[in-house]
């Protein structure tokens, strides 16, 4: 069963206004280069005009901007903010699946756990003793989820996610699959016979509305808390040690990188591959270059690259730079000889 | 049980040809080290020729050129293509138990599907609603597959492995355990109020004789697809981002990266940790240095390396000058002596 | 219900001794900014010592040097090793809770198996055929573990990790959520009709006392031996190719690589998101500082950082010289100029 929405609905959902026929049906929404005539495509940057031509989309969401000087040869769906519109209008005509409230009978329940009603447990999953899943929250299959931990309401845990015990996940926090919460933090006593484990006896807390992707790792803290701060979103493969403290509304990239004890403020960036050492701060609003490695605080509000990472444009600088060095150093060599020469006559 | 495979036997299905006893009876195929009197090894490089000397092996595989000055003491197994050689022996020596066809009584597999009688589902898979396993596919245990997938015939789901809906893994591709396949693209409208989800309703879709190493991830595209190109081979820990197509016969190693809508060509090459960034072309054959990060388009087939990643060869020069940066600075302060010398006797 | 333990006994446990009340109850240990008056904490440095002033905590561990000219307001617990004295103490007063031996009747356990009655295997477990798990060894829910495995006496399993066929984990080793051992090493014969695979027919062994964390990958050998060393320990998303040996208490920081056959000695430390190339080796107690990428044999026991890797102490004046480039360029040209004039008076 295919569901169409017609355009001028779809316009009413985000404050937007069609010119052209409102009574258009999009079936789908696409990209330019995919879309068919049944279909909804969008143009959220002027760089990507010239993909209009040959599109056979059905109809247009753009900005007013981008839509002066476009011919009438199909309806325009005008948003002010277009970026933001196609994000609610693809949650509308393209909506999650979402599984029904209950618990699976493979699901393995602990003692004591309090699970909502309106929650869901898919097959396989495992809940240890005295968890709670609250209203809403979703554990897909397979998940594991430890004793003493809490999923808060209309969280969604992807299959094969682990919480280890007593971990916490805030309201609508989605957390995909293969994702590692809680396990020990890499804390060694090292001495003459070798590396003696310490204890890691806290926890991983993550807030609400965060989102962490495939196969990131968070470590619980040696005694208190790791915690993500609300809002903030993780990409895959991202390593955050034990006892970090990130800030609201990070931005963590793939495979970033947080050693342990680091303190992120609210607003931070890190870019793909990019990496923190541990015990330092790093102010709120600072965004780290891809690949980069902040080594020490970064006390202000700034951008940084490079290994260790300066001020971004120092370091493009100084990029710059290296190309010239083999010139550079033929040019002081030619110096050299010609101030020799002139030493010669001198004499 | 043990098998014994004739060295006549195995040089007949290589194409290769027997110096010595083709009655040789190889039980195992070992390297130098470990070899035993009934074991078959290998000497695929001339520098590994000292390797010869203390190894007890039985008999050896190894090119004709290779073997010229070598003794008697050994049957031999001359080969053309010795590393192709071995690696078809190895497939008959030592050959996959492959797990029997059937579905296992614990596998949990939803509506609509269509698994082939000769595919095999493992315990405790779970295969979600509409589905199609191929013939001779093989999904491990606990690997969960989404709704609407299409795992090829003859491919290889290994344990843990992870589907999201309407994934497609093409014939005889391998996806190793851990490996999230088509999770959510990491993509946001950031505002000032926080950073709003785009609902990422594309797919992944994975070609024919790819093969997936453990616990690497490519996410699904925002509307459409992220593509992985026919006979790719990705390593362990690998990201890609969602809306990359990455072409066919690519080697992406171990912890590389690829960030959203980037296209890599065919036939590229990521040594392990390089990283590319989002939105760029990379052309077919180019070859990107280990640890490197291409930071801008490579517009044609060559090799490069750097932070950014420049021409190869190029980059090995800048490196080579950087020792020599403290004696560039000291010249150049000699130099402004001498000068400044010299000026004041013209005075 | 929450134990209390007696100061005095917790002192004599690490052979420490006590200043104040050994009768003092120490409900938890909690660091100096969240312990309560019924807390132990601790100081294991003098740079916290300004973190003392404020705290509730109602007894102090540390040194005795550290305690030298600190009142008297709360008992001490002196120690002469405070960091190892924490460790024992973390375990004592917040014991994990060990799951009770037995296996789960979820668990799918293979023919000719050799489970230990004093094992643990948790829900939905599986074990392939001809596998041992020993005594005190605890496979948790939902690992899988191939065949042919061996889990030693006291190891523990955590959810979600997958042993391939013939993995041996040692006596006491802990392998994280999400692991992978013993995938198929990455090895392909390319040739102009694409890459053909080389069947992996080696194995992974992980030594006694080793711990792996979560989401690393250790790939298993093409022929023999892919071997992690005694007691090494090994962070998150770690990635070791095949044919790799790392010998004994190692560290290997999150998201550190190390590619295919490369040779590690004992206590080899790669910090964070280092990488180590293929074929070469490490010599024992050699460090590589974070983000570095060894491309060369290290012969001997030093420190290395950079890309590619050099002698720690000249990478870092590397890097202090790159600020000076742009004043470098300036004084050259300056110079240049200079010289010019002269040269130009002296016609």
């Amino acid at each position: 069963v295919t569901t169409a929405f017609r355009l001028g609905e779809l316009a009413a959902a985000v404050g937007g206004e069609v010119v052209g026929d409102p009574g258009f049906e999009a079936r789908g929404i696409r990209d330019l280069e995919h879309a068919g005539p049944g279909d909804l495509s969008f143009l959220l940057r002027a760089a990507y005009l010239d993909r209009l031509e040959g599109s056979r989309a059905g109809a247009l969401l753009l900005s007013p901007e981008l839509a002066r000087g476009l011919g009438g040869e199909r309806p325009l769906l005008l948003a002010p903010d277009p970026g933001l519109a196609l994000a609610h209008l693809l949650a509308i005509v393209h909506p999650e699946e979402s599984p029904v409230p209950g618990v699976h009978p493979t699901a393995v329940v602990g003692e004591g756990c309090d699970v909502d009603p309106a929650a869901h447990l898919g097959p396989y999953v495992v809940v240890g003793d005295g968890s709670r899943v609250e209203a809403g929250a979703s554990v897909r299959s397979h998940a594991v989820i430890g004793r003493r931990c809490r999923i808060g309401a209309g969280a969604v845990i992807h299959p094969h996610a682990v919480l280890y015990d007593r971990t916490e996940v805030g309201e609508r926090a989605i957390v995909h699959a293969g994702v590692v919460l809680g396990a020990d933090g890499f804390g060694y006593e090292s001495r003459a016979d070798g590396h003696h484990k310490v204890p890691q006896v806290g926890r991983t807390v993550v807030e609400e509305e965060v989102e962490i992707g495939a196969l990131s790792a968070i470590d619980r803290a040696t005694v208190e808390e790791t915690r993500i701060g609300a809002g903030t979103k993780i990409d895959n493969l991202v390593q955050v040690g034990h006892n970090v403290t990130v800030g609201n509304r990070c931005i963590l990239c793939g495979q970033a990188g947080i050693a342990g004890s680091a303190r992120l403020g609210d607003g931070v960036v890190l870019a793909g591959q990019a990496g923190i050492s541990g015990h330092l701060e790093v102010a709120s609003g600072v965004r780290v270059a891809a690949k980069s490695a902040v080594l020490q605080e970064v006390g202000e509000s700034r951008d940084v690259g490079g290994v260790p990472a300066i001020d971004l444009r120092r370091w493009k600088r100084q990029v710059a730079m290296l190309p010239r060095l083999g010139e550079l150093a033929r040019r002081l060599r030619a110096l050299e000889k010609r101030l020799e020469r002139m030493e010669r006559r001198e004499e």
